[in-house]
């Protein structure tokens, strides 16, 4: 037996899965990247999920802690994993790319190309089931093209553009108004109250006003910014591609799945993505084929399935 | 007699001037404004100026302190400031904008344009010798199209996209590597290096690569990053302009003077500069312009020439 954990920003997911492909037991907790949890946050967080994972469950049947994780990780995070996951009974915790997992969560294959447009963007090329070559994750400030901060950061602009009568009126301009707390008003204090409120938050808060971008999608203003956001989410998706290197393209990330795929269809050409393209699932589904493969289990097509079918189950049974 | 000051960011100059024009003291210290020197420094900074440029000179002559500063100032500013003037036995402090006096340091005229680009971008007409509408100033994340921080970030996203291969190569990344102490080296983890190095510092500091975009004009990935600062700006510009409003355009700011109108003709060309171009010189000779206004008194050519040339001559024979 294993257990696969997936280990986010927001939340952390863990089942305990047996080498014929079985789910014995699923935890959820808060977000587990020590990034953005800090380091006693993520280790709590994740020892949580495990926890509740094995809970009845023989822990001695546990040959290892397979976690896909993003990021930097310190030697505090690692030490202090250890002992918690230790202290459980369970070990060796081994990483693994939370990339590789999220390509995974769509696909059992061994080669093809993962990209995700979440706050920020990134792609991966994957041949011979591990990342052969990733490109972006720079961060808002130096990367990040086409990503949700990237369109939020150009909806803010534009607004801004547009109430000191320099860009174009936008249908953009309400509804960023209206996200933020702010009435418009002829006075033009809309503007100055806009922008003290936007530098007292952090940068990568723009994000939320992606979504806005989407909904606007209409609009001249908007649209120009989702467009070339798809041209510069095509361009990362480019720069991973090997020629002869076939297989799917897992999509992932709330610009791309909600955003881009659930809208215009000419905004979804400029992606343009090849023919066989599948939505990321749950990233914890990845983890668990990674955490098989490790022991030299082939995970198929059936097997891929059997395991997100279960997954999907018991997240659906959990909905509120 | 009056005193006039100009406030900056890392300078402040004040003058005691007579209503004929006449200078008769000068004082010169560190950065003025409260909100980059904080409120005590900004106040400890404008008296030590002041201090200077009335030593010897018979205080109860001075009708007002008339300064010239940026930005937001707040009550407890103006109370320190006050408290500080008033012990030197001066006073009243009269208010006015810097973005004017940067606009009379260049010109006595009542009607025309200023525009800087500095670190920021800020534009504004100036009828009847007030600011009329001015635009822009928005800040590094919010606005600024055309700044050095505009200018300065693209080169580090362009060199950034560069080193990871997504980019085209480019004349910057051995500029931008130097700058930062940072080799380049085929293992690749300039990047790397690099992007903990800039999220390191304060985002605004990217405007220190400003300088770097125009010592690579022939490059063509800076030649593109500064042909569209150069439309960003003359969109500011062609935003205050106003039909039949003529007078000079003065331009201010280190990416406008030291950059643009000394880099190549095409990209001068691009900023759609009208004829009669003037450049700002120190705003102090505006802060001076200023308060001999206030007086009723009006500053001519002559007057404004007589001015200009006091403080020339002064600033010239204090450089080392």
């Amino acid at each position: 037996m294993f257990i696969a954990v997936d280990a986010g920003g927001t939340s952390t997911r863990a089942v305990a899965i047996s080498t014929a492909g079985d789910v014995f037991g699923y935890g959820r907790s808060g977000g587990g990247n020590p990034t953005s949890a800090g380091v006693p946050g993520a280790v709590a967080a994740i020892g949580s999920a495990v926890e509740a994972a094995v809970a009845g469950l023989p822990t001695g049947e546990v040959e290892a802690v397979v976690l896909a994780m993003a990021g930097e990780r310190s030697d505090a995070f690692f030490a202090q994993l250890a002992e918690r996951i230790g202290g459980l009974g369970l070990g060796p915790v081994v990483m693994q790319p939370d990339l590789l997992a999220m390509f995974h969560s769509g696909t059992h294959r061994l080669e093809g190309y993962g990209m995700v447009a979440g706050t920020g963007s990134i792609a991966a090329r994957v041949r011979d089931g591990a990342l052969h070559r990733v490109v972006g994750g720079k961060g808002w400030l130096l990367g990040d093209a086409g990503s949700g901060f990237w369109i939020g950061h150009r909806v803010a602009r534009a607004v801004v553009s547009a109430l000191d009568g320099q860009g174009p009126t936008t249908a953009l301009t309400p509804l960023v108004l209206e996200a933020v707390g702010i009435a418009d008003d002829p006075a033009g204090s809309a503007v100055r109250r806009l922008v003290s409120t936007l530098y007292a938050r952090r940068p990568v808060q723009l994000a939320e006003f992606a979504p806005l971008a989407f909904a606007a999608a209409e609009d001249p203003v908007a649209r120009a910014i989702l467009s070339e956001a798809a041209d510069a989410l095509a361009d990362l998706l480019t720069t991973v591609r090997e020629p002869g290197l076939d297989g799917p393209v897992v999509l992932g990330g709330s610009v791309l799945v909600r955003g881009f795929l659930a809208g215009p269809a000419e905004l979804r050409d400029r992606l343009q993505l090849p023919p066989e393209v599948v939505t990321a699932s749950d990233g914890v589904v990845g983890a668990a084929v990674l955490a098989l493969r490790d022991t030299g289990i082939v995970v198929d097509q059936d097997l891929f399935d059997r395991i997100r079918h279960q997954l999907a189950d018991i997240v659906k049974d959990r909905a509120p």
